[in-house]
């Protein structure tokens, strides 16, 4: 702990050199290991971990073995939805850091090019993102990652919450991107975590009406107890005709995904959140008609602070989403929880 | 002439009480009409038709009898590109107006409800339009108009010009919604008289490349000489990767839309101008992790000062357009022109 | 009441020929007058008057017969703060509004200017606006207002909150140019009618940080109460610093003004609502170093809508600012109520 | 040059150890030194300065001593306006760059705070800026810059003009910040390099009337040759009236700058550039009525590359502003070469 380069040591105390961490070691195959206590840059931050969200990503990669052209070829530590506690700084980080209570973005732009100069990192050609291979997560003890991205959280926002602020922050990338304003009405596809998130989000930005729908009555009914204003099966109510101002896919489901569009008053935008087929058929003489915005989120930027704070005051809750709790060795029983009915998010503790 | 109510005659001089037209009596069907000379409405003034360009959906009209839910069920008059001379004004516009060159914006939006209020009456539920079901076009001596959207034209633009404003107008709204901008690259597909327009606004609005694609060669050659920087052969050439900041369509092919989009760089946008199929298979996950906007162009607002001047400082050129030139009673043939090789736009003259 | 012609009688019940005003003769000196009840054109509701709130600018006109180029040079009826009943129709009107209770926004643009087709009514050069000589506002007991300015209320809107649906759209607009967003911080001065009713809009906006300041203790303390989250006494607290996103200056006062703009954060933005002096020394070099945006309002645009919906859903509370309540025949007492300590807003019921 | 470091000496050929440099002193005094060669961080590239260009603030400097609360207390290097050839790189650049002619954007901001991270870096509160204290400028032979703040010119860019990117990119952000668009009107006040550069940059944005008023009939011709449309003489022409969309101010005249907000039409901006008081009255009535957005620049964001490209494309012509050239033992002739009749801008040539 003596030369303040890149390769030194972390500034820090009671830092072990090893840590404990789920891996996914090929498609389908998870297994715990013991790994090397990732080195600092200078500015960046140790982390370690105490609570992960589940992301439906993770559950990909670990089913599947790939999404779309990033392919799980080497062992990859997933997770990338996560709190911890500041442990060890680089040598440019002031070390009154340490001991702080943390919530990362687990992105790492370069800064330099035409996109991050722009401000829109989040299309940074270069980036590297948590759990994206080769890029490892944070099914970990620690985790590093630059300081700036390492923001703190205040006593009353809990570990959970904490980690659930990055979808929180798709959703308000969402949000930001559909124009939601005071007086939007907004209809959102599917009422998993990421619907139920964006209509709190919605919410926040002064959305009145809030419409979701779903083909799961107890999902509905739950969005309705957490954000949302109008409930809509999928199956039996039509949305055509709501003119809404926003259209917000978190389905992925193509049929969704054109009845929502016909759900837009002209002028009115539509993000699609939602992953599915890589290719859509789109009603587009409609979205001419009505000079439709149709766009999508790539994770978000700047969002952090905002989440943080909606959190604080208590205009959106995270915390109703946690709906299984799981140590580090059980990180595959959490990968697969997903499936039973109700289930919500999976939470994994990489300290238990 | 004597009491300015709605209801008065024109006033004006020299005004007959008929005229001719050339209407559509039902598909495929045209015929010379005397009609009686529209009735001006307090706020309109009535124009002598010197020139009307022939637009892709007035043949669709006169082809197919249709065009999606505008259904020609009565005879209808032709024609939404014109330019003219006042003559005569109703009761609350300036008489100074009368004898006035200019050129005509053919809608009539409601300017009540909340898109008129908005600044989006191209958007308006309520808006009339030119030789769209059941409102009469300008393939016929005189048409009335509301005069604020009678735009004077100075000596410098021919009738011929004052009339494509139309089509170039579509072309500014394209760059206007695509964020053209100093130093923007574009990709266009297709090059008929919409694409070349196009590439002329986009030079306007600064774009320093401008690739066109098309399957003509000679299509091709002519928009290069006339806005185009670069010409694609879309049977032969690639235009993926281009990383354009935009795409326009001006193709309405299924297939030059998808491979457009995959021109476009992060953050870009699409305007798709043509129109084709109303549903379209997209790219949508392309679309999502590049935070690409599409949407299109439904006519334009408020761009008939800015296509005016930009005709009179000579950084338009819409005379080259011209391909063929008919009287009134030819109508039917200029409506058939665009069949015949080379033939970019029929320019009918009402007065001969 | 048979041709619907513009000069038609009101197509109504009940409407006598003759209505009860208050009318300003001159400076300083306030009437009871019988007058006809005005026409109605095409476009009209005639509103019978249930409550108008008094603004500055009344009292500005009453006291000083003027404000800068607006000369009370004939007798002028003061009020643009109303709400009211329909009590007839023009011709061109659904004759189902009548009876319906409305907020009147009082201001009738050309609708066909640069401004007004661009979505800018409120710049429109040939604006009429109420009690802005020569046109007539609402101490009287009957207006005419063009039909889409007469917004529906529900019945959980009262009276008085529909009045003050004006001064709250000058808040909403306000917020909306300043660029108020969900965790915005926002500093206004002035704890008057606009700056309470602005911190309430811009809570409604999102802001989570909102500082009123003025040197009135029992204003702050009020403003506390109602949308603010922090008082500052303007005599003793340094406002330099705060690094606020936005200021809103309420207060007019040229001081206020100075010291708000240094608090702004670099690319923040500064609205100036209160009118004070026509010149006013600005700290430039500030203003060009943090690149701030410095402007102002000129009433609003398009605000009605969600300013029903924020009363209605109880976002906002106008009810709360009403101090005084004064019959039509006491209309000039109403316009010096202002003058008496704790008084924030005084309203009239011409009915009453 | 064996370890990739921070501290390694450059990767490059013939880099000297010592290089020479024109030092200001302190107030008014300037000395030719010879300085080590700067060292390079990993990230950075080595230029060798081929032209500087004098700017009013290096000149304010040296007269003066300082500039608001930048003050001169230690030796400086004056010069920010630079471009030249890379000679050496940084270990984290690719080595291919060296020997690249190159314009030099001459700052470093931190990347990572809140402005920075939204595409503002200009407003970053740790960035450094050459030529402001303690920050070295370009009077030297040698410099260093981050790579991404190097930009590689083509032959067609003269070493002259590639150093007037930086007043270049001062008119490109004033007309982004102006929002001027195809067809807009623009006022400009001052005919000095800034004034006639923001004249040409509003041109390539496609401003059609271009208003340039000054006190100096030479200076308007030269202008008027160069970009502008119209001269205004500020002695006896009044421009309140014009109704420009926009207002650019290269004046820093008070006078100047209050007629020329008189002249902005309704929603215009207006751009102050030019330094002069730090308090200055404004018409703030006017502003208010009027809706007029008013702001500054402060240097720019991410505007090189569009700069780089007007110039090749021959659409912004900078070396006819040119009038005096200097070695770099004349650097003080050249900061007093603006006090001659008709001189526009000095540029120093460090290699002779």
């Amino acid at each position: 702990m003596t030369t303040p380069t890149a390769q030194s040591p972390a500034l820090g105390t009671d830092v072990p050199a090893t840590m404990r961490a789920s891996v996914l070691k090929r498609q389908g195959e998870m297994a715990m290991e013991t790994l090397d206590v990732p080195t600092l840059e200078a500015d960046q931050v140790l982390v370690q971990v105490a609570a992960v969200g589940v992301c439906g990503s993770d559950v990909h990669y670990y089913e599947h073995g790939r999404i779309g052209d990033y392919v799980v070829d080497h062992p990859l530590i997933l997770g990338h939805e996560l709190s911890g506690r500041i442990a060890a700084v680089g040598s440019a980080v002031d070390p009154a850091r340490i001991g702080q209570r943390v919530a990362v973005e687990p992105q790492r732009p370069c800064r330099k090019c035409v996109q991050c100069k722009a401000g829109r990192y989040n299309l940074c050609p270069d980036i590297e993102f948590y759990a994206t291979p080769p890029i490892d997560g944070a099914f970990a003890e620690y985790v590093t990652i630059q300081s700036d991205f390492a923001y703190d959280i205040p006593d009353s926002v809990s570990d959970e919450a904490a980690a659930l602020i990055e979808p929180l922050s798709v959703g308000l990338w969402a949000c930001e991107r559909a124009g939601i304003r005071p007086g939007s009405r907004v209809l959102i596809a599917g009422a998993g975590p990421i619907g139920i998130i964006a209509a709190q989000a919605a919410r926040a930005f002064g959305a009145t009406e809030i419409y979701i729908s779903d083909i799961a009555e107890d999902r509905l009914a739950f969005a309705l107890d957490h954000g949302a204003t109008h409930a809509l099966n999928a199956r039996t109510d039509s949305v055509e005709g709501l003119d809404v101002d926003a259209f917000i896919d978190a389905s992925g489901a193509p049929q969704a995904v054109r009845s929502g569009i016909k759900a837009v008053a002209p002028a009115g935008r539509v993000i699609l959140v939602g992953l599915g087929a890589d290719d859509v058929e789109l009603p587009v003489s409609f979205i001419q008609n009505r000079e439709i915005w149709v766009s999508g989120v790539f994770r978000y930027t700047n969002t952090w602070p905002l989440a943080i704070q909606l959190i604080a005051d208590g205009k959106v809750n995270l915390d109703i989403l946690v709906t299984g709790k799981f140590a580090l060795a059980d990180s595959e029983k959490a990968l697969n929880a997903g499936k039973q009915p109700g289930q919500l998010k999976a939470v994994v503790y990489p300290g238990r």
